[in-house]
């Protein structure tokens, strides 16, 4: 059977490669427009998956450009109805559908108040789009299935590229440029993995919990892939930075709770292992997804740390790219496990049970 | 039995008085640098427990100061070593013990970079106080429980009488000034509610999950009183806004799922309603906190709704605080459950198995 979701997973590769293509004038203007007012401050507002496109946004802005982010509680403007200073603020309002009233109130209120204001949607003629004075347009196509998948890759790509373009010297964007067939191989890699992975998914969909873990650019990974676990099956899968996970969570992990840990290479990669060794020592197993030059596969040749670098736990991306677009490759794998252990446990990825596509909350 | 935990809790009235009439100094100071240095942006800083404050605190600095919060990702500093734009910028570092390495640093790194920094912390000769140029100290005593709880009040406390200082046209001074004498009531209404409410600990104790909800202010109380029952318990127990659980993970809402709200009164607690009325046509079946005048109880007169109006389901705290100052109130009955769960579950909530009084990540 082939789902919409696994189908709109596949399209990933070709949605990035159109915004490459097609978004540059739009990011351009947007790239004058910040250059000219100098926003000193971002605040990110979302909902759900954009949330996590968001949280994307955060570490992106703050680690390349030093400017500080903050995620919008909507609650602030739409429930106690409080002013704030949107003086000298970029705000970035991410929406697959651009129907939300909240994160459109928000964006109405930012706009009154000064900020410059930038949609990042699926929708350009949405509500949202209509708020904002800039928008990115995510280019994604039609997006059937409830669970997001192409969108969200849309909306981390058209992220990427705007931090690329403030800070020309990070190689963000000539690695967007040749990201799509990087993708295209991720998604080979995973019609392979994702069979020899049969004991994950038969775990995830038997034991109903998980953990989902990584640190820094990943950490919207593993939120994402966590909430995708929760709409398409209903399991009880929390994403944590490995950090956050030591001060408390820790005590969930264990045997009977499937883990796994998207794990960039370098300093990330290192700081990560630190802590899941914490987790492993609780009995923890976990499955790593982890990235490297196509060409070599280190790991296997000198198997240093004697576990599991032969065994289907852990899968190694022919990636090579800069940890800050790793999140796009890395959510690949994540995205089609959490489908296939929808299909597992019986449930129709593409109609969840009590979702629909557009959720309205304010 | 008698936990250090419930000792502890039976503590935060009496840790709350002392804050008010020994804390007034040391805001004094902090008020006067921020009247001084007019910083036009927060940015705190915390981990676990303290980082439900942090989330406190940037509800009640938004609300009622308009100034933007934004909460640390502390992997920005320790991580990718990223230098972030400190100007103009009021730190707040939440530590209970102030021994995070994290923590430390992003406040090292702030005030390198001219920040007014402020630690809000249990142990005011610690690295994390050396690091900030102000302390506001917790005044809790010895904590010997892992699972923080009186730390955890005293920085809300401490944050909401910052607030209140800094906003004088709130209600929120003249209402810490008689706190205490609320909370003392909260705790004894609690000793008649816990054993009424044995069916929920029972559920929570066998089910090994649970939604735990509110919105706004108390976003930080439902945040909070999931990790303690992780931490306590090892159940999977997740903290949500009801808006964001609308966006995905109100599939998980059901028969089998325990579903705690937290409902202070007034728009919030209507918008809550609103949101909580879809988890319940999910087979969804909460229990709810909310609070109200100490002489009346017009829900049992009117019984509009029909619903556990009566029943152990709902608890009523003789409270009628400002809303902001609600999560002190509302903590107290969701951390004597999550304690009496752990004793129910075989657990020593003072000594969960897998974890310290003090977490050091970096």
């Amino acid at each position: 059977m082939t789902t919409g979701m696994r189908k709109e997973i596949g399209q990933i590769p070709a949605v990035v490669e159109r915004i490459v293509a097609e978004g540059g004038p739009q990011l351009d203007e947007v790239v004058a427009a910040i250059r000219r007012l100098r926003p000193r401050w971002t605040i990110v507002v979302a909902r759900g998956t954009s949330d996590h496109a968001a949280i994307y946004a955060r570490y992106a802005i703050e680690a390349r450009l030093g400017m500080p982010v903050s995620l919008a509680a909507p609650s602030i403007t739409t429930m106690y109805g409080s002013r704030l200073d949107w003086r000298d603020v970029l705000l970035l309002a991410i929406s697959q559908s651009g129907e939300g009233p909240d994160v459109t109130a928000v964006t109405e209120a930012a706009r009154a108040g000064g900020a410059l204001t930038v949609a990042i949607t699926n929708e350009p003629r949405s509500p949202l789009s209509a708020a904002a004075e800039w928008t990115l347009d995510c280019r994604a196509g039609r997006e059937r299935s409830v669970a997001a998948t192409k969108t969200y890759a849309a909306q981390l790509a058209l992220v990427a590229a705007l931090v690329g373009k403030l800070a020309p010297r990070t190689g963000i964007s000539a690695g967007l440029a040749t990201l799509h067939d990087t993708l295209e191989r991720v998604v080979e890699t995973c019609e392979t993995w994702l069979p020899e992975a049969d004991a994950l998914v038969a775990s995830l969909a038997s034991k109903r919990r998980a953990l989902i873990l990584s640190r820094g650019f990943n950490m919207a990974t593993a939120l994402e892939v966590a909430l995708k676990l929760k709409e398409t099956s209903r399991i009880f899968a929390e994403g944590y930075s490995t950090a956050d996970l030591l001060h408390g969570p820790v005590v969930l992990a264990g045997p009977a709770v499937p883990m796994l840990v998207f794990r960039p290479r370098g300093r990330t990669g290192r700081m990560i292992d630190e802590d899941v060794a914490r987790a492993r020592s609780a009995g923890g197993r976990p499955w790593v997804v982890s990235d490297g030059p196509a060409t070599a596969t280190p790991g296997r040749r000198r198997g240093t740390t004697g576990h599991a670098r032969h065994s289907a736990q852990r899968l190694r991306l022919p990636v090579s790219v800069p940890e800050i677009l790793s999140p796009l490759p890395f959510v690949i794998p994540g995205l089609l496990l959490a489908e296939a252990v929808a299909r597992r446990s019986g449930n129709d990825p593409d109609a969840p049970a009590g979702l629909t596509k557009v959720t309205r909350t304010r």
